[in-house]
């Protein structure tokens, strides 16, 4: 008789592409009795997985958040004790936003020993494929990645405190608040700062809006863009390279 | 007679374990005809190269950046333009604070197309292995990365600013910013703030030292802690499974 194992490891499957998982990341799948995965995460990772794991869906769109983690945290505890290896795969990486810390308190709470692989975030990631750097030498020595989704619908007060700075800001899950995020940087006097919109980064459907804060409102609709996004303002946006035809197209519009 | 085919890609490689690079950036190691390599890059990630692929070890220590990136520049145009695919294997990620913005910027001015590969940076993938969530519901929503090491040796603007938010912050690069930045967070009556700093993370000499602002450098001292390092600042650090006993030993010697 075989004695089970109890164990949970997060994993970050990345932004969206497959390949933009980590070696240690398929290692895990590959090992994993049991496979609960969400929304943002590719399908295709699951073929990693060993004959007779068992995958289990468990997306969940935003406004269900505070009701299905409770559920998500029972699997995880009631798969790891009757099948043993449980991977919990998460899109992007477990501790940006991914509520991975909740999850390993309420393993830990059992008694359950736990490991977690980190992903490519969809902050660094997703910018680095469209060659907007996040640092570069006398633009931005600092990037500063903010929620734009709090649980009770209000603007993150960091984001109040970044406007001020010079750190490149990235808003994850910001699309639904680029309204008020745009509101908030006209009243700092900052409608000219660079800013670029995001949608399903890394995959064939891959959206981008580029602009300032004066335009991008419009470059979003011109373009159609919608959620899933994440917004990138400062002034290292300008280096993406159709910043400058864009600035050319407007100066030619302005005439 | 073939034709060359001159483009460079930059590659993240993470942050140290060469599980942590990504499948995409292993793919482009494979296919590259000559790749420049950093110091703190992991050289069996090289054996991924195929038969034939020359390889260049260009790393830098920090006190040589400004003379040396000229010279990387150069290479990566020269290797372009004679031997095909040149692939940049840069430590973390390509654009956290990797000059990756400044080497493609070079590039291009050669009209030499360039991609980028995303890496697991330090600041998320160092902290994840050792489960501290960078970002917590309740405890915090944004994190805030910052370079220690500014060209002219001060410390980042950011940084004060960053003291007084409720981000996580992290510090690369910060260990020889250690005592200026407790000093700093001390200043700003911060002393009870708890700190980890974690040197050769993900490695098999990783290290870690936990405290507040007012311990940590008794027990980076005690841990025998050196460069490279990163240091996360922020309420989140009490999440690591070994910082309550160690809340407990220090409420013990001070009975």
């Amino acid at each position: 008789m075989n004695t089970i194992q109890p164990f949970v490891t997060l994993v970050g499957a990345g932004p969206g592409d497959p390949d933009l998982i980590t070696l240690k990341g398929i290692k895990a799948i590959e090992s994993a009795d049991v496979i609960l995965y969400d929304a943002l995460v590719n399908e295709s990772l699951l073929s990693y997985a060993k004959a007779g794991c068992t995958k289990i869906y468990v997306g969940k769109r935003a406004e269900q958040l505070s009701t299905s983690q409770d559920y998500i945290n029972r699997l995880m505890v009631d798969y790891a004790l009757t099948h043993g290896h449980v991977v919990r795969l998460k899109g992007g990486d477990p501790f940006v936003f991914g509520r991975g810390g909740e999850e390993l308190d309420y393993v830990h709470g059992f008694g359950i020993a736990t490991a977690v692989v980190p992903g490519v975030s969809s902050a660094i990631g997703l910018t680095g494929l469209q060659k907007i750097p996040l640092t570069y030498r006398g633009i931005s020595e600092s990037f500063w990645v903010i929620t734009g989704s709090k649980s009770d619908g209000s603007l993150s007060l960091d984001l109040t405190h970044a406007v001020d700075t010079d750190a490149t800001v990235v808003v994850l899950m910001g699309y639904a608040k680029l309204q008020q995020i745009v509101a908030l940087y006209k009243s700092r006097q900052k409608a000219d700062l660079p800013i670029a919109v995001i949608q399903n980064g890394s995959l064939p459907n891959e959206r981008i809006a580029l602009g300032t804060i004066d335009s991008i409102i419009a470059a979003v609709e011109k373009s159609n863009i919608g959620a899933p996004a994440i917004l990138i303002i400062g002034e290292v946006v300008r280096k993406h390279e159709a910043f400058n035809d864009l600035l050319k197209e407007i100066q030619y519009l302005e005439r």
